[in-house]
């Protein structure tokens, strides 16, 4: 009777939501911020949390591994060989928090309002690391799980998973499994809950223009030296035409072109770009011409800033030339660009527009490729049907502008696909100030997760 | 006699120098930066000691002014109207003193070493204030000074002067002289003294790019909006051509070209651009095409960017498209440029360049027009008397990149010339880490003043 199993572990969910939230919360109130070197033992107390919960969970097995970054929490069912085994993935780390006064209620002091619950990490990732391990536990403290888990989570995902890559290949034994989860991804929108099947990769550099041995006086010296904040200014307008596509040679040699399916099934999605641009507050959407907006999101590699400084920044006023400028530069990347070749162009391309006077310093950062999942694979499928059953709708097919480093690695390393079930929705602020996370779609995600198994594992049993 | 006279002041002050050294180094250790507001109560702080220190010095009508910014402190002798009559002004604060980690001596603990002192005003300004305070000092605790003396001493110079124009329109009768005398002004360099003859202006401004309302995930939303990052950088690399001419239309409009006369005489100087290209650590030196390095920095107008910040700046890597990016920007001017309408033209520029899906804000900031002295003045002829006097070389003359608001008060409010009697060296950091002062030019700079006042004063008794 497995519709009555499902039902045990349904009915054991709801008649534990209230202390499951008391929990969530506790979990956010550690500020697990793994980019700041002062979280370091915030983050490994998160990572300690993480594994009494799944031991409380039912999973003995549950351990913490100590990495050179920040530690890696594993934990397992016993391995039945008649059983799917699925490898969840997860973070508990978070991104830093600034600007803080722009947060209403402390981001590390979980505030629910109106059925949201607001908290760094409340959605990207401990909300659904948390969802996961309520919705296994809720099998455990019933009839036992149909399927064979197996739990990673990490805390450098926010800082590209620096660690991760050498753990997995070390642990690939340990590791295998026929499907890889990951909850890490939002719905379509409110009511359009998705199943992402694409995901932008990542490459990263810091750039730093160096003139004069020091600041120096513009009085005295205005006009004898190249400014390194022109330099800089100069050599990011550079990146990009008026329309927004990058000027580097080969950025988009790689780029696959879109299918007209592809691109029909994209461009019937419901998307109302006026509501759009309100929400983000901006005069006018922006970008490469020729593409809508959720193509120039999903399927198109972007190259951005994502912070600037030189000189002198505080209050009032210094007259100086600066001694030095600085930029921290992304890629979000699309299937087959190569994050390496990537950042090879753009340095090069740097090296070669840098003005006269002044001397260019690239640092390289992290890098992973984007990746594409088969829809017609079973998981997707199991996945589609208890998303129908718990929401009463479909789900979207839908691809992401993120990037999640690990998916490649599942590939690469342990040859498995990952299917990418992610409940927040697409405006909590995952990365900016008031992060947020609609309980409505906590509880549902659960059930959601605890049906999937069924539904995975149902017909071993 | 005067000669003996002289000699009284002079011998004064060799005779005091220790105890002079002592008071000079614990006017440094006042933290006085008038631009950050934390530090007001240690700029009102500088004002009252130097208001002690006039007294000491035999000017018992010292006094604090209180102003809606920083203090001023003014004194004076008592006036005989048969003498000629010199306002000094110089100003107590100083810069701010980022990046701290530069300074091998923490900015507000005096460090002398092989005669030089190092300290955060040691040279711009607080050096020359106190060599102007004990120079008159020794005339008035030996045979009493041959002029008519006149202090105004402010905590505002490296903001602006916010308050010091109202101050001395509504003081125009207490403030009336034959002439102003300065000392915040460099010789040319080590060996050669110098009279500035033209000071550059000032115009500033802080122009603020805003996207959407807050920090975007850049992967959700890259290449959805124009990044403030990007559009900032476009309108900064707007503003000069490739050779670093300015683009703004009208900016040159008002500069005088230069005479062949003047040309020559500055062509005149010594100057080793390798060795200044090399004591800045710069691969080449740059700036306007068909000027020599000098011209570059006294006689034609510039437009630098002091400082820039958008986005993440801290530690490791942060995936977002910034709100807003910032930039400060301050021109310097050459005489007939009018600072309003260079801020205006710049406005007008920067509006008509701004990138689409983003606003633009400026917000203006201090303005201060160029100006010229005639070199024929009999107190110019008197201070190059003094110089080869002291120093046993004549005084260049030579005009400044830097700006002095004041003057130009001094000019249209008081009807008065200024001579520009500095005597720090032009590297010693003024407004950089490591801001040192040579004693030697301590110790002449105060008898080369002290022998001045004999020679202005001098056919007066």
């Amino acid at each position: 009777m497995p519709d009555n199993r499902l039902q045990a572990a349904l009915s054991y969910l709801k008649a534990h939501y209230p202390e499951h939230l008391e929990q969530l919360q506790e979990f956010l109130r550690i500020p697990s911020i793994s980019a700041l070197s002062q979280h370091a033992v915030d983050v490994a107390k998160a990572g300690d949390w993480l594994k009494q919960r799944l031991s409380q969970a039912g999973f003995f097995n549950a351990e913490v591994h100590v990495t050179e970054g920040h530690p890696i929490v594993t934990a397992s069912t016993a391995i039945r060989p008649d059983r799917p085994t699925v490898l969840i993935y997860g973070h508990y780390d978070v991104q830093p928090v600034d600007p803080l006064p722009s947060w209403h209620h402390g981001p590390f002091e979980p505030t629910i309002i109106d059925d949201i619950l607001y908290a760094r990490g409340a959605s990207d990732d401990k909300g659904q690391v948390f969802m996961q391990v309520i919705a296994a536990e809720a099998w455990e403290q019933t009839k036992g799980l149909p399927v064979n888990l197996k739990f990673l989570f990490e805390g450098e995902e926010e800082i590209g998973s620096t660690h991760l890559g050498a753990y997995i290949r070390a642990h690939q034994r340990e590791l295998a499994a026929d499907i890889a989860v990951i909850s890490d991804t939002p719905m379509y929108q409110e009511g359009y809950p998705a199943i992402s099947y694409g995901l932008r990769g990542l490459a990263s550099l810091e750039i730093s223009v160096e003139g004069p041995y020091q600041d120096l006086h513009s009085g005295t010296y205005g006009g004898t030296v190249m400014n390194p904040a022109h330099a800089l200014a100069q050599l990011i307008a550079a990146l990009h035409d008026r329309d927004g596509r990058v000027l580097v040679p080969g950025f988009y040699d790689q780029v696959d072109s879109l299918s007209p399916q592809e691109r029909e099934a994209l461009g019937q999605l419901p998307f109302d770009e006026e509501e759009f641009r309100k929400s983000l507050n901006v005069p006018q959407l922006f970008g490469e011409a020729g593409y809508s907006v959720n193509e120039r999101a999903w399927v198109r590699p972007t190259l951005e800033v994502n912070g600037l400084w030189s000189g002198f920044t505080g209050e009032g006023q210094k007259t100086i030339i600066p001694a030095s400028a600085h930029a921290k530069i992304t890629c979000r990347l699309v299937p087959h660009q190569d994050p390496h070749q990537i950042v090879d162009a753009i340095s090069q391309y740097l090296e070669s527009h840098v003005p006269p006077g002044v001397r260019l310093r690239i640092q390289r950062g992290n890098a992973a490729p984007g990746i594409v999942t088969p829809i017609d694979h079973p998981a997707v499928q199991a996945a589609q049907a208890a998303i129908q059953s718990v929401y009463q709708t479909p789900a979207s097919y839908i691809r992401m502008g993120g990037s999640i480093p690990v998916v490649v690695d599942f590939a690469q390393v342990l040859g498995m696909p990952t299917l990418l079930l992610g409940f927040a929705l697409p405006d909590e602020n995952f990365h900016a100030p008031n992060e947020h996370f609609h309980l409505e779609n906590f509880r549902r995600g659960a059930a959601t997760l605890a049906t999937l198994w069924q539904y995975l594992g149902g017909n071993h049993d």
